[in-house]
């Protein structure tokens, strides 16, 4: 058994995430902000890959009072649970996916560094899974038993990549925002897949002053 | 003066046009490959560069009898004229895009081998504009002197790019077809924008199985 997974991403309308240096860029608007803040808010646990982790530094917490309170009353933690698939433990002890408003775990491969292991525990919940590369499938099935419903994943795009490629995903949001950045990292990383991955349109709208489309993966397992 | 210039485009939901291989990749529908056909026949003149000319051998004409016998009763020629641009004469003389239901226009640079330029000349018109690459505005110009007002850019991914870069696009028609490729030639290829080119949405909507969003340029020259 595993979560009900969802990748939430906003993209360039060519589909780039930021620029060739990695450099962050705003794509989301206010709307959309608000729209993956309650995402985050109705979610178990959100997931991130370590590259994210080292180019963005990003937090993970609902940043809404009122939508954290919301979790308090229903007798949830204010944050959902962060994730981080980190094969080699390269999460920085100082990373604010490390802070202290949210519990996290780092998932890590059996090849990860001893030392570095033993640091991260002391911030961390650590999760072992997989030889050389965190085992996907394994992380999503011990995240269930610690209760993940709905796992959002908030990218980047190697990580997208693995979980669309063992068929783990079952929704893919996109928000294309009304910019074209040419190269850059893509929403989704690795070689192509042959055949294409078949997805299906379950929405598409105007937000703000994008798109916002959402796709339903058939090829789920 | 240049013509009305407008990017039509298929891509996966991540941005890709066609796979690592360069292998065409079916990713329109019925509905949107009869909105084309469509455009094709509103347009005067269809451009597409030398890299699609070489993967993709397109043929660049209207395929629907009663949109081009339209034309015929306007007062047009059944087709547009297609415009390759090919700085260095690499057009292969069997390239259907030479075939004889249309005329065609073959822009060059200054630096395109002669022999091969002579072999051209038999099958296309001919114009140079550029020292080592075709002059993009130059070539616009004179397609505007030619009477042609409504230029539609089918590909690929470099003459986007070079196009929006030089502020000579006003439309991007992206239609996004349900599946995932990854890896491959993107919807425009170079080095990032800096700062990413601002793009307004003028219209988005479900269309057959994908999303069709039509985006204006407001960087436009």
């Amino acid at each position: 058994m595993r979560p009900h997974v969802f990748i939430n991403i906003a993209a360039s309308i060519d589909g780039r995430i930021s620029d060739e240096r990695r450099k962050q860029i705003r794509i989301s608007c206010e709307e959309d902000m608000l729209r993956v803040d309650k995402l985050r808010a109705e979610s178990d646990a959100i997931m991130v890959g370590i590259g994210t982790v080292l180019a963005d530094n990003p937090k993970l917490t609902v940043r809404n009072t009122a939508l954290k309170e919301e979790r308090t009353r229903t007798g949830k933690a204010p944050n959902p649970i962060r994730v981080v698939v980190d094969s080699r433990a390269r999460t920085p002890p100082n990373a604010n996916v490390l802070s202290k408003e949210a519990k996290t775990l780092i998932a890590v491969s059996e090849s990860a560094d001893k030392v570095k292991l033993a640091s991260l525990k002391n911030r961390a919940e650590v999760f072992i899974a997989g030889k050389n590369r965190v085992d996907l499938r394994t992380l999503l099935e011990h995240l269930y038993s610690l209760g993940v419903r709905r796992l959002m994943v908030e990218g980047g795009a190697r990580l997208n990549y693995g979980l669309i490629s063992e068929g783990l995903v079952d929704e893919i949001m996109i928000y294309y925002g009304g910019i074209i950045i040419a190269d850059g990292p893509a929403i989704v990383d690795g070689p192509s897949f042959k055949p294409p991955v078949p997805v299906e349109l379950s929405e598409v709208k105007q937000l703000g002053k994008g798109v916002l489309a959402i796709w339903k993966c058939t090829n789920k397992l």
